[in-house]
């Protein structure tokens, strides 16, 4: 059967909303939605209720045959089906999510992190199709990875491999950081990391900027985007610094596995060329000889298409090869 | 056939001297031996010599199956089988070196870099056997690394990954690197790496110690051990360093692609608990907690044992599958 007439659910577990979608084999989001997190305290209970819901949702693509469950969810363990001690959801401890979605199907049900599963979507439907050895680079509230080499992504031995946002860019010292180390790449270069630059330049400065309005609670990554679109010149150094760290730290990542590409998705990735420039610029200069002018930085070709529903749909393709 | 009836020829090409041996499918070294390299001026005539070389030991071991010709060397590229700008050869450029073993040989010949060899040599015949993940860090006059992901070498897009050395300790500042670059890993944690730590403390420090006897020429990391295992508080501190770098890098590396272990070769290695005990007690209070008591940190099983000749052979067999 063709890859167009098959459809996988993909559900994307956030702290409070999840969003679900129907996709098809090759890559069209024919409906999407959100449901609730935060609500149920109970997995049971959410697993339960959403299951309800996609299989109403299901019975309206009759037509077209349903080969799964693909789920993107922090903390998502690829091996055992489990969500480990995720920080930003109600459930703690370890939770047997596709255990507790088989109950409700009898299809395949695939879990990994989410920057596993933007990694695997970048492969299927995005500007990854065809590479055997790249990187997504997931720049939300943190910063995940999903690697790629030789056609598989990288689980470990444990199913927790590719935790790029908690390597160091430096060692002893620098920002304190939510795994409880200091210096990590995400307290830099995500949407924490450029508000934290965004204080410290304040700090430090007596340059007028809009951004000075705001509270630590109020301000966002987008306020930020939006005040160094309008020429915010201490906007626009926050964006400067972040890219620096980041290309430098793929600078190391390409040293490892080197990737034909790296990929930035999702919240800072859509602020474009502001983040991809400064990147590129600290990419080129830190970058091994060997390695120069051959891998790219580029923008997610799913950024702003349902990428985290495409990418954990995608995995229920990707698992049965 | 058992594959304690095959043979294969193991060749480690080094600047000045080249070591081969007959190895058997399970591991033993039949015979081995030495050949110069840097005499050669021309590849073509050290191949041609060296294979006439190989013929003749092959002649005493008929009752073998002879599989192949597995090759270990600098910039060794697993995908094109060329040494490529190799700056301790005397072979400069792109020296097509399984192309020249071929005119000689109809088997097979395999060729990669060093610390590839050994990861594989480390799979096949040492710690690492039943091992999907692990990496082995070869601790020479530089430092290189093999990384082994879901079962098979991280050779990257092009042939050129797993260079761990040339990863930052200290990003834009700290020690010149022979790459160009400042800061890598191999400065400090190498052979050379341990000595440069050694003259830093000497500098820094009025301490007694044997070493300050000696030229930064003349000193080897062996006197360093030497003057460690007889209690010399500055070589045994400059052990310290240098483990304690090591085991810092490592916890970046264990984010990356979350090993089983972690294998330490060769030169430094050799040292044992001068240098484990202080790598391990860094990267224990650096690594991530949700790696933490998961990866091992192990000195190779084929340090002493003709590893680099056993590694290239593996390939032979490895190659196979």
């Amino acid at each position: 059967m063709e890859t167009s007439r098959e459809i996988a659910i993909g559900i994307d577990i956030g702290g409070t909303n999840s969003r679900f979608g129907v996709v098809t084999g090759d890559g069209a989001v024919l409906k999407h939605d959100r449901f609730p997190t935060r609500t149920y305290s109970k997995a049971e209970d959410y697993v339960e209720a959403l299951s309800h819901k996609i299989k109403e949702v299901v019975k309206d693509y009759e037509e077209y045959a349903f080969k799964g469950i693909g789920i993107g969810a922090p903390n998502g363990n690829y091996f055992s089906g489990t969500i480990e001690q995720a920080p930003n959801l109600v459930w703690q401890g370890v939770i047997p999510l596709t255990d507790l979605f088989k109950r409700y199907f009898d299809t395949p049900v695939v879990l990994t992190n989410d920057a596993n599963a933007a990694a695997i979507g970048e492969m299927m439907f995005g500007g990854a199709r065809g590479m055997k050895d790249f990187i997504v680079i997931t720049l939300g509230t943190g910063l995940g990875s999903g690697i790629v080499v030789n056609g598989d992504l990288v689980y470990g031995h444990d199913g927790f491999a590719g935790e790029l946002g908690h390597c160091f860019v430096y060692m002893d010292k620098g920002r304190k950081c939510g795994c409880g180390r200091r210096g990590c790449l995400e307290t830099y270069t995500s949407a924490q990391g450029i508000k934290r630059t965004v204080f410290e330049l304040m700090a430090e400065q007596t340059r007028e900027s809009e951004l000075r309005k705001l509270s630590y609670e109020e301000m966002t990554s987008e306020n930020i985007f939006e005040a160094a679109r309008k020429g915010d010149l201490l906007a626009k150094e926050a964006f400067e610094i972040t890219g620096h760290y980041l290309g430098m730290k793929l600078a190391d990542a390409v040293a490892f596995s080197s990737p034909r590409a790296i990929f930035l998705y999702g919240g800072l990735a859509k602020s474009g060329d502001m983040i991809l420039k400064p990147t590129r610029k600290a990419f080129d200069a830190y970058v091994m000889n060997i390695f120069k002018g051959k891998a790219s930085i580029l923008s997610s070709d799913l950024n702003g298409k349902q990428g985290a529903i495409l990418g954990a749909a995608a995995l229920v393709w990707k698992q049965r090869k």
